[in-house]
């Protein structure tokens, strides 16, 4: 498997999905100075010019949401998410997809300090919170003690949100980055 | 499998999902005056208080990839996702995210004339409209012949776009839709 990455770039998220899954895997370095993510070859891979992208032999993904669903199906033994029959199977979907069509653009609403027009599909960012806070419960993970993707992807998030020095506010959720944050095989920020 | 449903909401593209599968399933009418995605109880099933919701025996779903996702794979008979081996498998997933992350998103911006700032998740429309035309190919569908539920999630998105009286300007993406719009089982819009 490749993985194009640049650590300065939302990539980190599928590589530390890679390294939760304990699997080997080639990393590409690509140039954002350079806009190596526009360029033809690459466009081949992701046409939206956005890292990261994985290609898994005649496989080829774009977007975390689907890498992280794709890795976790894949690599079982890793016991990153649900079965396909199993009965947390569609709350596990719904977190993968939230993460990424709500939490993310509802965060950056809030950090941008753009007003979240109610026709929009996301919630203002207080709405996401709850809805973290309520999914989370008492914790650990999203799914109690068991770590799956869904953390990866929604934890992910308020990593990123720490990068730019900010944090929610909402002390069950700080602990629970914390926590996340304390993974062995933990993101590593660029 | 009951689907909290209002016609004039998101939820028209579960529900299309639904009967692309030929499956049988209960309609939940939520009462958006009366505000009952707002509902205590229907919190507990969508803690972001929006449609749709799908709850499937012990599962709940959120979100309209999570449904599609979950159906696709729950009934294989229908034919609507590629096995979980299949090399097809990535660009599908790929395609599930990026319709409700991207796509969605972009055409937002285009439609409320917002600009699409440049540390967004998603691209310029233009850049999304290249993205599915270059991902439809020679179509007539996502995957050619293979109509998918990535077909559900990608043409919803335009359909909604229609309900405003606008089209993309893509003579490709154009017929496309209208292709969609023709299938027997097709969405129907509040």
């Amino acid at each position: 498997m490749k993985l194009y990455f640049n650590p300065r770039s939302r990539a980190v998220i599928a590589k530390w999905m890679l390294d939760e899954c304990g699997v080997e895997y080639e990393l590409v370095p690509i140039s954002l100075e350079k806009k190596e993510q526009k360029s033809p070859e690459y466009l081949k891979i992701n046409p939206a010019g956005k890292l990261p992208a994985l290609v898994d032999g005649a496989t080829r993904l774009f977007e975390n949401a689907a890498i992280c669903l794709y890795l976790a199906d894949k690599f079982p033994q890793a016991n990153l998410a649900p079965k396909l029959d199993a009965p947390e199977r569609g709350r596990y979907l719904s977190l993968m997809v939230y993460s990424t069509s709500q939490l993310e653009p509802s965060m950056g609403d809030h950090l941008m300090k753009t007003p979240t027009l109610p026709q929009r599909g996301w919630t203002e960012f207080e709405g996401a919170l709850n809805v973290v806070e309520q999914e989370l419960g008492a914790g650990p993970y999203l799914f109690g003690d068991w770590f799956t993707a869904a953390d990866v992807m929604i934890g992910s998030m308020f990593i990123w949100m720490r990068m730019f020095g900010a944090k929610p506010g909402r002390p069950t959720i700080d602990a629970y980055v914390d926590r996340l944050l304390a993974r062995p095989k933990g993101i590593r920020m660029g």
